[in-house]
């Protein structure tokens, strides 16, 4: 590397302690954990970043949407600042390496380039996102901090509304400030973010790096199916408009439209509830959580306008009455060129495979994307298998990434 | 009416203010209550009727499994017992009429025959039992009082362990005790249960009166499909193991199963729960609540092996593994024939025309109907509609049920 800055790698031992030291928090079982953003598990994680932040001579800040970071001063007066990060939440019961992996190194590129007293064309914040998993409200950091978020996201949150009171006054938060944690889209330099790729193209490829050229778009919606209640004994199945019959009908036939008409694409139904709930009732209303990706546009669109057709036939066919509430979306976004080529010329540098990649997952990366310059490293997933206990990264890859990401913020300072 | 005791009738305006006085206790809207067994709002009615036994000049008694009664001591000394009765209970959101009105007419009765000071042949005692809607433990009391009850429906119970532990408090009983509420067999002179149809044969049919011949067979499961939790939007549709799809494929299938082979029968799939429950988690485990009732013996059977057929073949369809859990039985039942018989002549003395009829809800008759003489009475449902704030049933045929509840018991005497 024949630049300005020479090139570094990261403090091993210091990231795996880090790594164990959170693994801890919130454990469950021998490898999972389960920290919902603004839970007591999460809000003890953030607790221990601040102390982490704190001994490695960076400042703790904390923005009005609870977005923790640690911040150095390593630009010149006025410059602006680069962010590196994901986020320190999970989805319940889910993995160590989800988002931790990325704050960690982030956290620890900002404490090796402090460590050297390296002076660069911006600053450096590593940044922990409130709620990426949505819990909540989806991306509700990234979201607040670039605009996006709506008063209507947190009238009608995913998560319910009680919860999210509950969780704001937990953290601390006042939720009539939240829209305020907004930031000046030319205070940033960009946005780069590690993360595992939970998916299996990394490996199946035998590449070890993913230079992330888009993101997947993603909807999210609640349906609920509306129809009448009845004792299971006396009305005749023939007659019934048993809402979680529809709903279920709905549930097959999204399946069978993903798998016949869109392989590319995705979508889940991961919270089902019938109503009044009980074994002698003909469900009078079942609701169904919905979301669906595609990583191409016109392709999203496309398969946005089928699923909500398919929704509405199946209540018709049962002669149910359909609400759809929108809950939000993200459009397919592509990463900035001159990240990629970074992150690409970091990974050619540290001599490891890489390969272009399209992420299937959502990241706080897409809500930047269209804000700031933004990045975006992957690095494998063992069975691409992730939100669970059994996601897994080797540590090797672990490593890695860190390296590529710390030597990506070298490069782009030495061609900013 | 030719016999020692003459035709009488009851006293309308106390049972109207009984009926609209329990009404308000668990209240919900207009028409609804909301009284789970054993439920704040349900001990709450027990306290009611424990009031009007009292004033009434009957005796008070509660058994081990909470069942309670008022009983009047009107036969020689050593005769055995008649129970009149049904439930205060009722599904969660339910109707003012199911359980209620046969528990009020059963009081009426014996309130009326305290007051002409007759003596029977037999002791009366109106019972209201615990649980037969089944938030608990289905037919809780009278399967206790049959001691039909096994230590494996309090440790599997369908509402959940906790929820019966806190039920059990809150009604302060103990859990060890609760077997103790059988009784014998020989102590009792029958069973005759007065309810609302909960179903349109009767209004179809233009009768005021349905003399049971038998109620409908049915079998409680719960069933757990397995899969495994993935990432939503990495983890391809193709070869996920989603217990959600898996779960709704089968309710999907029971309905096309009822429809077209067992139009006869009915089937429910009242409760779904997904797990671990998140918008973006494909569901590792899907749990549903399953019940179906056929009239017919042989029918009931295969129906059973069929639907337990089908719930493997859709867990098998998308490579899931399924548990059921067997949660209670009771086969078709007939009727008594005598008891027919005095509820038919009733019917005939009062001038109101009835019709055998088959129930197609469950009721305690079922669980009384194998352990001595058991008869039930309906009355019509407009719109067969139950387990529903809109339930109704015509004033009238409120009273007409309660005068063929009292004259059945004289003509038992007279016959007995």
């Amino acid at each position: 590397m024949s630049g300005r800055y020479t090139l570094f790698t990261i403090n091993i031992s210091r990231l795996r302690e880090d790594f164990f030291d959170l693994s801890q928090i919130g454990k469950v079982g021998e490898s999972g954990v389960n920290r919902p953003a603004f839970s007591i598990a999460h809000l003890e994680a953030r607790s221990w970043f601040r102390k982490r932040i704190e001994q490695a001579g960076l400042e703790f800040r904390q923005d009005e949407a609870g977005n923790t970071s640690g911040f150095l001063r390593c630009g010149p007066p006025g410059a602006p600042t680069l962010l590196l990060g994901s986020h320190l939440d999970s989805v319940p019961t889910g993995g160590r390496f989800d988002g931790a992996l990325g704050v960690l190194a982030g956290l620890e590129a900002l404490r090796r380039i402090h460590e050297e007293s390296l002076t660069l064309p911006f600053h450096l914040e590593v940044i922990d996102f409130s709620d990426e998993e949505g819990s909540l409200v989806n991306f509700f950091g990234s979201f607040a901090l670039v605009g996006l978020l709506e008063p209507e996201h947190l009238e009608n949150p995913r998560g319910g509304r009680d919860k999210l009171s509950e969780g704001l006054q937990r953290a601390g938060l006042n939720p009539e400030a939240v829209l305020d944690a907004r930031r000046d889209p030319a205070s940033l330099a960009g946005y780069l973010e590690l993360h595992i790729e939970q998916g299996s193209q990394l490996i199946t490829a035998g590449m070890k790096v993913g230079v992330v050229s888009s993101i997947t778009g993603l909807s999210f919606y609640r349906l609920i199916f509306l129809g009448r209640a009845d004792h299971a004994g006396t009305a005749p199945v023939q007659t019934r408009k048993d809402a979680g019959v529809g709903a279920s009908y709905f549930n097959v036939s999204l399946r069978e439209l993903i798998v016949e008409r869109y392989p590319d694409c995705v979508a889940n139904v991961g919270i089902a509830n019938f109503e009044p709930g009980a074994f002698n009732i003909v469900p009078e209303k079942a609701v169904l959580s919905l979301e669906f990706r595609s990583a191409e546009l016109s392709r999203f669109q496309s398969l946005k306008s089928e699923v909500l057709k398919l929704a509405e036939d199946a209540a018709a066919r049962f002669g149910l009455r359909l609400v759809v509430e929108f809950l939000g979306e993200k459009e397919p976004l592509v990463m900035n060129q001159k990240m990629q080529g970074v992150v690409e010329k970091a990974a050619e540098v540290l001599g490891l495979p890489a390969a272009e990649i399209v992420s299937r997952a959502g990241h706080d990366a897409q809500a930047m994307a269209a804000f700031c310059p933004t990045g975006m490293i992957f690095v494998p997933s063992e069975g691409g298998i992730s939100h669970s206990p059994n996601e897994f990264t080797q540590w090797e890859d672990c490593v890695n990434g860190a390296n590529v990401m710390l030597n990506s913020v070298l490069l782009l300072a030495e061609n900013s």
